[in-house]
């Protein structure tokens, strides 16, 4: 076996495992990162986990270490066999606690990074952009204050004694209510660069958000537009940030629909390092109750960006990830970079985890997992434009649940029709953050895909898409459809019954009771909602409320 | 002066210090109670106090009694000098640690009694019908069951050897997943009846909540209407209860909205001892940051019932009330049982409150507070539909946050009208619970009074109302004026600034702005919703987003 480092051997021998026996790999992502959302203390709203769906943290619990040495060595091993390098151990959002995890109780971090380079993944670390003035030891957090950038350096320095082969630092800033180089007047390039500064002498970098936006929009000011956010920040910075900082992007322009298009931030920075971000946890996509595999969206943004973080849907659930069937999402996030066919790795991961079982089982799986994706589309919000979500928690159905909030996330259905007007013509000029030629096949109704419809445009209900439907019965097929497909999951999986064990047949069973509840509810209040505003009926009569 | 007892002096004393000479006085309510929703422990959601919008409770803290006895006494005093002779010291969901308030932690409500008593008021508890079983000491909390039987004379007898004048139980039960005797196939009256025999020994007495309902609807489930719940499951145990039974009955059919209807309860159970429930606490009228004098309400159920039972909104806030303006409402809840005229009971508040301020002062009062709750209606939800608002913690606006819920809370708004239809002749006949000449009157489009129209009928948005004007545009126009009389309030207080001190004068102007943004955004986000709807313009032209 040949390889680049002792690194590229671990994926050789992995690669081995599953039955490999020839030929070169090399990842399209130089950095595979998975972003944990582990809090230390309990957080009041979010919990030991901001978006888990998978029981505690690996890491803490209850503001404590766990100290569960066995269980992070065993998740390393598992990272490593999806072809995963890296990993940021606690939330982007930072608080008074887990801003520690810099300072007094740094050899948490230090035990936790011992097990993962075991396997060939480097620890980083989110920080909070204030932490000099939140620990206490300074009046200002200026990026440009020669106290602030000694206090980092000295900080990473420390984290290098008790980490020598330290990662560096994840920055979530100005966003969100988190702190950031904003308040003193200067640009994410500023605040970037400063850590870049401290750390880059250690060989460590700074992954740096770019998912800014206002999010204390007022509803009826039409003139902001969140999906342009990120662009209108960072674009104009692009060439000033340090070799070792990576912009880390979301793969759409708002924030991990089951359907938007790919960021356009992503085509727009030439002369800065990128990372595309992927959410494994299913926050919008059915939060681990429903089967989602999200292999084939996340195909959209492959060998768009050098570098790949993906948030961690993991957490210390007997299966890992809540859901039995998510783990296929944990293991595409990795193997994506090495095996760009998501099916494939799909089947990879189903050959891995039922080693011994009959081709049957492995057609079963295939037919519930395949295109589960866009059955969930097909249920939820329709044509790409997203958030019709319950407020807060974002599971199961609200369609007006942000439609007059300050998030900015507005779907603006009136009798007549739904859809966001993101054209240059006659709305918020997003379109044009695209290159050609996709910016001209956005911002045309002819040209523009019917799946992101209404994430461009306003149009009548009785609009045609390319299919020849209207989008109302559109809405309502694919609708009827969606839920359908999820009583036909659950047909399909009884036949799993004598192929799995017991306890896992039931656990996904009861899951997709549960997941045809929430189906039913997605399909009946969308169906309802858009009866109600636009009197169209169904061309085929079926039950509206 | 002349009283039938020594509370009758109390009462005399106060109407002397209120300025009064002579006549008779005589409440009509013969037991004016006040119902605290404190907590002992901080509930995750709740706090410490179930929709408290004044700050901590004046009894506990984390879970501990505070033992500020001066505190109680100067509340004791002001509650008995507005009329009340009966205060429930603790929240009707009575969770694990409050239900010790009956046995190991009675000597904290003994402590409390005794300052009440100081003030010839006496103090009741809230019990979970379930504390046998809670506390560990029954398999069963079965109403026929002799151990549980005995349980209760037992727990009954015991407390009121540390209160002895224990004025008795409050019970929510089987409401809101609360247990109660459902659960082992019993009637609210045999479950009010068992406590009555443990409490009628000793002269203490049994207030059984009549807000029943299922809080687990199908919205799809057009067949099921909250309104009528009180009503189905009460009056036909009418005759059942035992002479110590109270049923509290909340004073509209549904739960404490701006404008309901008077419930039906209050006139179906003559053989019934009826108390009926205010609440004084402003959940659904602006949570104590909205000026709404609540007295004119009321007084629409005055005399229905022997008996009063108001929810508190007192907490341990320096102005008692959180909105300085909100002690009106607490002065009112005690007083209009003996004067039943809501304004002069206003008045008597202004005057006893600023003793010393010129007429000018009182004038901007009443300018400001007499008309606003009339003003708070016109500004939220139209014309009696209710519960248009933000899920949870119920402040502000949100059109379709209840529409698809469980909680049974549905305004049925489509692109041609809106309303509930609780007709006899095409609905879910909620009328019919009404005597005659009501029914007819709410059942009949021609008699219905506008202000509660889409309570009792679904309209088209261009059914024209007894003022001449079509529904849409009486909602664009009471919205509109709702929101500019807020300004006006502003304006008007402006005036007082040098009529009561700068603290005062502050704290009420930066409340008066958060009552203006607040019906701001409910005027646009109404507006908007029902002008996306309908269609149809304002035909003022006013802008509408």
């Amino acid at each position: 076996m040949i390889a680049d480092g002792p690194r590229g051997l671990i994926y050789g021998l992995f690669e081995l495992a599953r039955g490999s026996r020839t030929g070169r790999y090399e990842p399209s992502y130089s950095r595979r990162m998975i972003d944990h959302w582990d809090n230390v203390d309990v957080h009041p709203v979010m919990g030991q986990v901001e978006r888990g769906y998978s029981g505690g943290s690996l890491f803490w619990a209850d503001g404590r270490f766990r100290g569960d040495l066995d269980r992070i060595r065993t998740y390393a091993r598992l990272l490593a066999a999806t072809g995963i390098n890296a990993v940021t151990i606690n939330n982007v959002n930072v608080h008074a606690t887990e801003a520690r995890l810099l300072t007094d109780r740094r050899h948490e971090v230090a035990v936790i990074a011992d097990q993962f380079r075991r396997y060939g993944i480097t620890t980083h670390l989110s920080i909070n952009f204030a932490a000099p003035v939140l620990l206490g030891d300074l009046p200002t957090a200026d990026p440009l204050d020669p106290r602030v950038r000694r206090w980092w350096t000295a900080a990473a320095a420390r984290m290098v004694e008790s980490v020598p082969d330290f990662g560096g630092f994840l920055v979530k800033a100005d966003s969100e209510g988190q702190p950031g180089p904003f308040t003193y007047g200067r640009t994410h390039a500023d605040g970037a660069n400063m850590l870049a500064e401290a750390l880059a002498p250690h060989g460590a970098v700074v992954h740096w958000r770019a998912f800014v936006y206002n999010h204390r929009q007022d509803w009826r000011d039409r003139s902001t537009d969140r999906a342009r956010a990120a662009y209108d920040h960072f674009t104009p910075l692009d060439g000033q940030f340090a070799d070792t900082v990576i912009v880390q992007v979301k793969h759409g322009p708002i924030d991990f629909q089951p359907r938007e298009p790919v960021s356009p931030v992503l085509t727009a920075m030439p002369s800065t390092r990128l990372a595309v971000e992927w959410q494994v946890t299913q926050e919008y996509t059915g939060q681990q109750r429903h089967v989602c595999y999200l292999g084939p969206m996340w195909a959209q943004t492959l060998g768009l960006a050098p570098e790949l973080s993906a948030v961690s849907n993991v957490g210390d659930d007997p299966f890992w990830t809540g859901h039995p069937l998510a783990q296929a999402n944990l293991y595409a996030a990795g193997r994506l970079a090495w095996n760009p066919d998501p099916i494939n790795v799909l089947d990879e991961w189903i050959t891995l985890t039922f080693p011994s079982a009959p081709s049957t089982l492995r057609s079963i799986l295939h037919r519930v997992m395949d295109d589960s994706w866009l059955t969930y589309e097909r249920y939820t919000a329709p044509l790409g434009v997203g958030f019709m979500v319950r407020p807060g928690h974002h599971y199961g159905p609200d369609v007006d649940g942000y439609e007059y909030t300050p998030w900015g996330t507005y779907h603006f259905a009136d009798r007549n029709g739904v859809g966001v007007d993101r054209t240059v013509a006659t709305g918020t000029g997003f379109t044009a953050q695209y290159p050609p030629p996709q910016n001209s096949r956005y911002e045309s109704l002819e040209t523009c895909p019917d799946e992101l419809l209404l994430f461009f445009h306003h149009v009548p209900y009785t609009h045609v898409l390319h299919n020849g439907s209207t989008v109302i019965q559109h809405i309502y097929d694919t609708h009827f459809d969606g839920a359908a497909q999820v009583e036909a999951m659950i047909t399909t999986w009884r036949q799993a019954a004598d192929l799995v064990t017991p306890a896992l047949h039931t656990r996904i069973t009861e899951l997709l009771d549960e997941q045809l509840r929430s189906a039913t509810e997605w399909r009946d209040q969308i169906n309802t909602y858009f009866y109600r505003k636009s009197g169209i009926p169904d061309h085929l009569g079926r039950p509206i409320h």
